[in-house]
């Protein structure tokens, strides 16, 4: 879809691939711009299908599946970055996809994405393509110990890691991570963690959310918080580097930064994520538009909003069996509680947020 | 469903009788809560049907239809209160109907609903009832010019009225109401028109919104503002008319009343709507918990939340034609853009509304 698209009338359709609780947070946000939202997932249990016009239920392979939902949509977007490449290339010849697919190629791919980010002089960890069992030692002398071992392909939250650290077996830690074509990058002893939220229009305009600050627990997001403790400089250099991202990219529609804050204020570019992101939950409550709302408008080819915060947020994942405290928060004054209909509960799963916006 | 009602499961299913943008909005809350929708509807046309899990298109007469939906639901609501006394009777013996809908039988009767409110020692303007033609000389005797004509049964947005001033023809007034059961009113030289949108959960508990501030066009609500410019007594009062009206009803869920100011800031309850209201739509984006939320909490058996209010807060209803103009409001900084996915324009049609909130 190029940037002169023409945008799509408020009772159009749009496509969503994949319908998890961010497929059915974009749809929500679609609905209330007047949208359908036609929801392909090959999960039978998907969240997002409780709120969708209409809804496919079929593999990404399934060719004549694709063939029908691209027929019925106006436009196709994702939820997640893991799509694969060829149901994105096989919609994109049918039917407008956006954001474009071959930003998945690099996206997809640590090692090419870290390559990508450095290439626009902006800083990363130090890393080292690691594509055999063979070439880690030579990594290690490179980049030293501690280091992390991560898989070039499908990780998230912490899974597809290992650390390495003084005494580590380099072999064990290759096996750990599933003996695949790997990155191994620099432990970088950073203050904080932080997130930039961007959404980038298809007239080139860019929109940045307010610097998000993340707290993990077993390498799962569990609080967010706004604004981040930065100095007005660090959180200007870490929107620039958001927008630039999304501009090298020719991106439409948002992504999320994820940034280490070095104890000298610097900033390095930890991952990508071409998608919504947990870290701007917050949004939804906390602002006067929320990142599921410009990701539609960017991808109906509407113009972004220019998101004004209501108060200092804090958004906290309710994971597992923490969701059945639901009733704390229900009665708790100012908390918005956000539940995802998932009716079951495994360790490790996000099942609801809650946020607090405080206007003091 | 008594007050002992057992809460609702998040992933249980929401029966709405009515399947417009009200229904739409309650759905949406329901979906944030985790909860599945099932809409009944006779219109194929309804805008809730865009975000329902399920969805019925059948007369309210269709007992068959309304056996099935009550067969799949948890419990049932409706999104406004002209759903036939039979409907309602028909389901509550199925399963729990929430708010009970023998108070349907007051609030669809502007007579009974005056008596109601009368009896409860809270102002209304003076009325009479008008059985037949032969009565209004009558009333109008008791009540004198200028008054207002209106239908017992089934009048919104200024339909089913009639202003009799000093030269009008009582016949004719009768006839322009549709020749029904009446009542006269007196027409109250009011300063402002507020309404106030109470909740109130199963165990008792009421949890009122800001007063707002109604403007009016063409007898359509066209703006809403929060806070209105009253006195904090009156405001007070206000708040506490609407409690006792929830609170003698024995109602579960959220109701609106209308109200005007008078010059010496006095109030009188113009009109009841057991049910969500289009003045309420400032607390989608305006306040830590929507009216639309708080209803879904008291028919789930869920606590209601105490909202926060993040602002001054202006909403102003997209009506007929206006909504083509719906770009301006896209990119207006900080406003919030609510379309009802209506792809058929008419002139008077509720197609969308924008909120601002102003935290300065």
């Amino acid at each position: 879809m190029s940037e002169s698209a023409v945008a799509l009338e408020a009772y159009a359709t749009i496509g969503i691939l994949g319908g998890g609780q961010l497929g059915r947070m974009l749809a929500l946000a679609a609905a209330r711009l007047g949208f359908k939202c036609h929801i392909f997932s090959p999960n039978p249990d998907s969240p997002a299908f409780d709120v969708a016009h209409r809804v496919t239920c079929a593999d990404y392979s399934d060719t004549q599946a694709l063939d029908r939902f691209a027929a019925d949509v106006d436009v196709v977007t994702y939820e997640f970055e893991n799509v694969p490449a060829e149901t994105a290339t096989f919609l994109a010849a049918r039917v407008p996809v956006v954001p474009d697919p071959k930003i998945l190629a690099t996206t997809q791919d640590r090692l090419a994405e870290k390559k990508f980010v450095s290439a626009l002089g902006i800083g990363v960890a130090p890393f080292a393509d690691v594509a055999e069992p063979a070439g880690l030692a030579a990594a290690i002398e490179r980049i030293g110990r501690p280091a992390v071992l991560k898989t070039r392909r499908f990780g998230y939250d912490g899974k597809g890691q290992a650390a390495i650290k003084a005494g580590s077996d380099l072999l064990a830690a290759w096996r750990e991570v599933g003996a695949q074509a790997c990155i191994l990058e620099a432990f970088v002893p950073f203050e904080r963690e932080v997130s930039v939220i961007a959404a980038r229009g298809h007239d080139g305009a860019v929109e940045c959310f307010d610097v998000t600050e993340n707290e993990h627990r077993d390498h799962i997001l569990k609080v967010s918080r706004v604004p981040a403790a930065l100095s007005a400089e660090a959180a200007n250099e870490a929107r620039r580097i958001a927008e630039t991202i999304a501009r090298k990219f020719g991106y439409v529609g948002v992504l999320a930064v994820e940034l280490f804050v070095l104890r000298d204020g610097g900033l390095l570019v930890n991952e990508i994520a071409p998608r919504v992101h947990n870290s701007g939950h917050w949004t939804l409550d906390g602002a006067s538009v929320s990142q599921f709302e410009q990701h539609i408008r960017a991808v109906a080819g509407w113009p972004l909003q220019k998101p004004v915060r209501y108060g200092r947020v804090e958004m906290t994942n309710l994971i597992g069996h923490e969701v059945e405290d639901y009733r704390r928060y229900l009665a708790m004054p100012g908390a918005a509680v956000h539940l995802y209909g998932k009716a079951a509960v495994r360790p490790g799963r996000k099942m609801g947020h809650v946020t607090r916006v405080f206007t003091d």
